[in-house]
């Protein structure tokens, strides 16, 4: 009777899965209508397609699991978990760029714009994404002051003291020589930082106390850079990613319910492509 | 006694030329204050430097001058100012980039840094001027309802609406061949539109009244493109120049005193590199 010892996992795992995948779709439809094909085509073409182009990252879902957790309404955080995917494409996109001094290959990937179209393209989606929350107010019954709030926390994290700032410090990084460190330097700058703020930003817009708000950031920080970590695919992480991964549930102790139990699934990259 | 005939006008333009370099010299200021060479140096030290290597324009000046005009104090334009002229030297910078595919020569600039760091640069500089927007809310003794209409303003303004959407119509434009049409509609969405955002802004914080906020924008439209079409020196355009001078100077009509005598000296574009 093995199996049976196992079923309580599995269909937390499952419930899980449904729970990601629920709020995956949500985000989805949202940006959908949010980016319609529409005039200037030129413009909006691209855009649309890069936007979806890029692959996902957890950090969007985060922040409306997190508005969740502290007893907010999935809409309240939808504005912001769109605006968080979109600083994600817009940074993916002028990542691939062919500029001429790329440090090393990148990932080939296929272009289906030429540079410049894709160049303005990301200084597009960026404005586009904080006017889409700036933008969220009667849609959330959100007080002014939080979406401020949030604005900050998204611009911080996609900016120099995040995304861009982790990007500077790959650049002239050799790939063979690019140590432990430097890993998990990056990784904590770039994922790590997009999903604190994912997370803080859905926490600010549920209504969420202070303290709930820094805890769920600091999941969101180590979740985040595990899963940078655990992206790069380097030997020799194990331990720091066991570390990072005890710290990301201990912030969530706190917490109680079901979906304290389903945000906590987080830790596990792999359970994450639901 | 020819000369005493010209003192007056003479008078007026040394006035002119005061008041507008009072408000550089304020938003310099503020600039060099906001975007200090701090750690992490590899990124502030090009932010900084790009910052400051864009070429100036008037729709910073113009925001200041707007919201003083309603009877708002200079402070409270200040970092909207600075927002706006931070999105025109991210999209400056991003505009001289050494892409394979650039249509045609751009005119030759010094590149302080490689591509990659000007790259992310401009990436940097879009979320840094939203972020000082958003926090400027003591400063300025804002109400938060204003500032995020003011994010909105700048956003659309920098982004698919405006200078975006202006360099994706300049992009496959050959030099020679550009007509008149294009270098209208290019000098709208370009120079044009961040004029106008500028103005609206300036009028929106200094507390004006909508039909105030909206003949302002109007005149900043008309003026900024005034600006872009003579910065083009194509001959053929005088008689759209001259027209869209006077419907900027429509719009100033209602407004009295001193300072709308000032703010109309912006149709003379030579006027205003105070």
């Amino acid at each position: 009777r093995s199996s049976s010892r196992y079923l309580p996992r599995l269909v937390a795992m499952a419930q899980s899965q449904s729970y990601w995948a629920s709020i995956e779709s949500d985000i989805e439809t949202y940006l959908k209508k949010a980016i319609p094909i529409r005039s200037p085509e030129s413009v909006f073409e691209p855009m649309h397609h890069l936007t979806f182009a890029a692959p996902r990252t957890t950090a969007p879902a985060l922040c409306v699991a997190a508005c969740e957790l502290v007893g907010g309404n999935r809409i309240q955080a939808m504005a912001a978990a769109c605006a968080i995917h979109l600083m994600h494409a817009a940074a993916y996109t002028h990542e691939h760029l062919p500029l001429t001094d790329r440090p090393r290959p990148k990932p080939t990937i296929q272009h289906k714009f030429d540079p410049n179209i894709e160049l303005l393209t990301g200084d597009g989606i960026i404005p586009f994404g904080l006017e889409l929350l700036a933008r969220s107010m009667d849609l959330a019954q959100s007080n002014p002051d939080k979406i401020l709030r949030v604005i900050i926390e998204i611009t911080r994290a996609s900016g120099s003291q995040g995304i861009v700032e982790g990007q500077y410090r790959e650049l002239g990084v050799d790939e063979l020589s690019s140590d432990i460190k430097i890993i998990e330097y990056v990784s904590n700058k770039k994922e790590g930082e997009l999903h604190a703020c994912g997370a803080a930003c859905g926490a600010i817009l549920g209504g969420g106390a202070e303290e709930e708000i820094e805890r769920l950031r600091n999941f969101g920080l180590y979740v985040g850079t595990v899963q940078g970590i655990v992206a790069k695919n380097k030997p020799g992480m194990e331990e720091k990613i066991e570390k990072l991964k005890g710290l990301a549930l201990k912030e969530l102790e706190s917490f109680k319910g079901d979906k304290s139990e389903l945000i906590s699934r987080l830790v596990e990259p792999s359970l994450c492509a639901a």
